[in-house]
């Protein structure tokens, strides 16, 4: 790993687990904890780059499965690499397309060769390995890359512990087939809802040289407490001097949470996928600006967002947009839920910088409706979708 | 009319009719010719206000017949008028909803009260009349409102006298009862096809004090000569220091032509619209970047336009965002288009101050190839399924 991906704990909170740093990269410094939105298709979803480096985004994370298959990386690359052809100057994370190959792809065969799948874009047969998706990651530039790894159903063990094994393996590969120095390759801890295997993923990855460790195949349905117990015996076990990644993870709930439990760095659909739903992120929990009492609101979405939305738009507003399914609407709300995500983690890092972490905690989840048992559920279909094929594309 | 609409002629050019104005509004001034960007629902299909202040549009339009069936003038009247409500501060136009009550909706019945009419939304009846047309139009608050004026099957001369002669009664009544001071009301030129209609119809209105002139029921399919004929025999008889505005007309070699006749005004959904359909405007021609010879191409759409797009991403990007259904591919194609407007009007108000619009037009109409056959055919059949209801929604 280069000089500069020097990762910098610069403060450890006396209140919680959680960590202060500084991430550099090639494009530029990330400071964590750091959320980043999800641009699946080389887009984070309606928004242009001006508005994402406006809202305080830092990092942004690209999808390898995706890119793979439409435009292809060869093409990205000859376009001059991921940054440019996006016009995103800041640094990129693209993960190594297990996740997706898992939940979207037909699947033809696993082994430890690597995975031969069928698109669900137009049903051609692909295969790919440790070595091509690392290869596909190199062509496609992002700062900071993803070892490919195998994604298993979280509560059948025996599934858990041949897919963890194989993700050491292959783990192995990545590194040693891994050529760019100018990006920090991370590795991935499986073993589902196993303590045990957790433990086991977590010491034989952090033996291997990567850069900072992701944390996968959690947030995937399992309740929430199975998602912390699997964390809080994995996070110990990493080098403390790299940052780790709750993959998948983006409620702000969820986030105040994993922060204080000693993660770092975050990714997901949520914020921006819910905004197209018409529902936004406050710090009284989550509004579904659908509602018809909201027809006549003369408020922003929050009194003291400085987004672009909220210094510009009613929810009178927005409630019609949505209403007469107008695009207008799925983009102001997408920049309020991101802006409120990174003014969180914003608020985050202060608090772990002033050892008030566990405070912040309080109040925020004190104050914050969780979604209730509807929401949940329909989160559910949600997710049901997802694996069928439709993820946030 | 206040002193706050003054319309300054700037300049004649001497190669052709056109004519160089300044339009004050209690927004801002509109510098002429102009192009108005539609924004039917209150925005400008996927655009931010920023965006279109930023690509240079001074004026834009909205739909009254849209607003009042969803959300409602009064209501956009209680949260502060249609400019806070879309927070757009510069000036805007809202037509009379004459065009669409006949075009988009359900007739039940035409006398000369008014229209009665099911909404295309949910089926529910409402009347329209003049008075409730300036009514609503003095709710929205826009700086120019038209009069409520019938439109008739261009072709058919009994509707067309018919229409015309009611048009010329709803006009004197839309006079006598609109009130706002801070607004300009214009009246709008019937005629259809028929060169002694229009000339009627041009006498009559400019014998009323409206503050400018729509001319109406043009660019709705016939064919091109008709309407440079019918222009021709309007502009003539029309008040010289008043704005003269030819609606819905929108293409780049329409907008060369017309204001070679004498228009100062315009508006069309057609760049926002073709740009969502993946077609965008260049010096040379139209582009659809959705055809797979794009999929390489590192070149922006034009190479020396100053848009956001055009700054910041090559065509193969448009192309892939369009592939992928990507929402961001609908906001730069509109930034585009609507900015090649833009600096198109800006570069004919400088030929005309240069007494050159012949020799632009010449120049302009030479390398723009005209849309094909096919498309025009294609043009007709979105202009079909306008009529049956979708228009710009």
């Amino acid at each position: 790993m280069s000089i500069q991906f020097a990762f910098e704990l610069e403060h450890r909170d006396r209140s919680t687990a959680g960590r202060l740093g500084r991430l550099c990269t090639p494009h530029g410094v990330i400071e964590t904890p750091v959320f980043a939105p999800v641009g699946t298709q080389a887009t984070v979803k309606t928004l242009t780059p001006r508005e994402l480096a406006e809202l305080g985004a830092t990092l942004i994370l690209a999808n390898t499965y995706h890119l793979y298959l439409r435009p292809g990386p060869e093409l990205i690359a000859r376009l001059g690499g991921l940054h440019r052809f996006m016009a995103w100057d800041g640094p990129i994370l693209t993960d190594s397309g297990g996740f997706q190959v898992f939940s979207l792809a037909n699947l033809r065969r696993v082994d430890d060769k690597g995975v031969l799948f069928r698109s669900h874009i137009d049903g051609s047969e692909h295969l790919l390995t440790p070595e091509k998706a690392t290869a596909i990651q190199e062509l496609l530039g992002a700062d900071i890359i993803m070892a490919f790894d195998e994604c298993a159903s979280p509560m059948d063990r025996l599934q858990v512990e041949d897919a963890m094994h194989r993700t050491h393996r292959w783990a192995e590969r990545c590194l040693a087939t891994h050529q760019r120095h100018d990006q920090a390759l991370f590795g991935i801890v499986q073993g589902g809802a196993f303590a045990d295997l957790r433990e086991e993923s977590a010491r034989v990855l952090s033996s291997m040289p990567f850069a900072g460790y992701g944390i996968g195949g959690l947030a995937v349905g399992e309740p929430k407490d199975v998602t912390w117990a699997m964390v809080d015996v994995t996070v110990p076990l990493l080098p403390e001097d790299k940052p780790r990644y709750l993959m998948g993870v983006g409620s702000p709930e969820d986030l105040v949470e994993a922060v204080s439990r000693g993660i770092d760095m975050f990714d997901s659909v949520l914020p921006t996928r819910l905004a197209r739903n018409g529902a936004v992120f406050t710090r009284e929990g989550r509004l579904n600006l659908r509602n018809a009492r909201f027809a006549e609101d003369p408020r922003p979405i929050e009194e003291h967002c400085c987004c672009y939305t909220c210094q510009h738009f009613t929810r009178a507003y927005l409630r019609h947009l949505l209403a007469a399914g107008e695009i207008l609407g799925l983009v102001l709300n997408s920049i309020h839920n991101l802006a409120f995500l990174t003014d969180l983690m914003a608020d985050i890092r202060a608090a772990i910088r002033e050892d008030r972490l566990a405070a912040f905690r309080s109040e925020f989840l004190g104050r914050y409706v969780p979604v209730d048992e509807a929401s949940r559920l329909r989160g559910r279909e949600l997710y049901g979708r997802r694996r069928r094929g439709e993820e946030d594309t």
